[in-house]
């Protein structure tokens, strides 16, 4: 199967959908996209080994141990990617690898406001704005970032990294990674499929960064992707 | 600038000038691919770091120090991406992180074949077939599984691990990393300009490898993406 490997953190999985998208709608066919995150490797590869037993911040955000597939096709189904918009690296001047969602927030918000802007919508013409792994403090920094327009994103923007916990797991601010918002998808497609909601933007985000940028004293750019996925 | 981040190994040069081809190609304007390797990073990354002082096999290859971009446009040049072959992941069951130029020699040589049938051409439709970083091993190898079948590709395919280093430097079995054929495409670029070639196809080879896959005796996974440069 030809293959193109891609890598924007934690906003592959948008990523790979428009480009898989594309793809298929000049070529036709089918595209496999998959993706993955795991816990103790993303500790390990993006801040420090578990073993270490680093004390965690409140800001701290738990990658989800998951991986998944989503298989796009030219022939027309029920749901479709009708709309998206690449995003640009956004670098808020964070440097807190253990505050990743703040960080995002920035880019999630340039995303969603580009998205709106180039398809003349509001909010208000989606069920539903899921993003991908800002978790508690991200998300708060993004309705900060909305209100200062008066635009009030509660109810109507959700973040995956909030919804994929239970309560009663120590997981910080939330969760994170690839598989964050790649796993809360399966859960939103069912919800598209049974009719419970018609036109959903995702927009996953992602932190570009490496712990050896940061020993550097360079800050996080960030990047997110969206796609509308609606009901025909 | 909307951004996309790409991942395979070495051969992100070509998947990420067959992607941008065919973003400009329906959109039109303008593609900036960017390349880079570092040589100390890469031996941190994907083997050792260098201050561990390890021994250097004969099979060894050095990772380029070197960057830079390509720019694509829909408005006619002189020179053209007139053809394209994506690659797929063929794992030869090589293990030696020492020897990546053997372990890529079957994914080019696949590439290589998959692009002459789909296009119904032969080596000698080419001025130029110029591989990635296979380096003397790995061209050794590549010559001879084309021998198996009666076709002699000296002189008709270089190598750019052969070519970017003197003679005179201590590197081993030649150059790799993504900027060792992006580094070599410049001047591949000047020869296409000044006339001396007209049509070169371009194989860039990558090893998706991780030191952690090794340690856990898993082979090198492969890859090579191919595009056909020709001046009109």
């Amino acid at each position: 199967m030809p293959y193109f490997g891609i890598y924007n953190a934690c906003a592959n999985l948008t990523e790979g959908m428009i480009l898989s998208a594309f793809f298929i709608e000049t070529f036709g066919g089918y595209a496999l996209n998959s993706f993955s995150s795991h816990r103790l490797t993303a500790e390990r590869t993006f801040r420090y080994p578990n073993e270490y037993g680093m004390q965690r911040a409140d800001t701290f955000t738990t990658t989800v141990t998951g991986a998944g597939s989503v298989i796009l096709t030219s022939i027309p189904k029920n749901i479709r990617i009708a709309k998206a918009t690449i995003g640009k690296v956004i670098d808020g001047d964070f440097t807190d690898p253990q505050d990743m969602g703040r960080a995002m927030a920035p880019a999630c918000y340039y995303t969603i406001k580009r998205h709106l802007l180039d398809f003349n919508l509001t909010i208000d013409d989606y069920d539903l704005i899921i993003t991908g792994d800002l978790s508690k403090y991200g998300y708060s920094l993004l309705k900060d970032l909305f209100l200062e327009e008066k635009i009030n994103i509660q109810g109507k923007v959700v973040d995956s990294g909030m919804l994929i916990y239970q309560k009663s797991q120590d997981v910080k601010a939330g969760g994170s990674g690839c598989g964050c918002i790649g796993v809360v998808l399966s859960y939103i497609i069912r919800l598209l499929t049974t009719g419970r909601l018609n036109k959903v933007l995702l927009v996953a985000t992602g932190a570009l960064m490496t712990p050896c940028m940061l020993a550097q004293k360079e800050s996080i750019p960030t990047i997110a992707h969206a796609i509308s996925l609606e009901v025909e």
